[in-house]
């Protein structure tokens, strides 16, 4: 659990930036140098590694380098705790969205012997 | 779009955190008192409210007072931007996988061409 949270917590931290969020959207297009992702920012070198620095350590991003030229690629299974986490936050609430149901079709039918069938 | 991102800053970064994460989790469940949510956390309530701050400024819970107590709940809307976000990243990196499908498929003709048509 203290694992997966912490997968989580740099997950969505790693999320919470935009020039970050930009970059996962270029690479989802297909994969790309440091110095090809950087071009778009405003940005000083080091500042912008750091991010990707971030992405890497989330797990959002790998990264390889062949002679001087570091490549970087989206995880395929990047959102992947994300996903199941979101999904885990919806059964509950669907849930309690269906005892609800039933508390409102338990009253109706509740009224209805109340006041009788309509027959 | 400015706008839009600082929207989804707040979300992700609301969401890097484990006790705002399970915060989330127990109002799936149902509408609590801050005290009951409090309660479970090894936490003092000064640092608590803050967690519940920044998820009411992430717009993922609302809080209203009654009397001297003040109960949260969850946004019915509180994943939407982020499932936007999500969506559109999806899209893209689908539309690279589809090119991809479509790059093979002509390598493949290309092969089948060159060594002619087995009739």
């Amino acid at each position: 659990m203290a694992k997966h949270d912490s997968t989580l917590d740099l997950l969505f931290t790693a999320l919470g930036d935009p020039t970050r969020r930009a970059i996962l959207m270029r690479l989802a297009q297909g994969d790309a140098s440091v110095s090809e992702l950087a071009a778009p920012h405003d940005m000083a070198l080091p500042s912008f590694v750091k991010h990707l620095g971030k992405l890497e350590q989330a797990g959002l991003i790998t990264t390889t380098k062949a002679g001087r030229v570091r490549s970087c690629a989206l995880s395929p299974d990047a959102f992947a705790p994300m996903d199941d986490w979101l999904s885990a936050q919806r059964a509950i609430w669907n849930s309690r969205l269906d005892r609800f149901d039933d508390y409102v079709s338990n009253l109706k039918r509740m009224r209805e012997n109340e006041t009788g069938p309509e027959n």
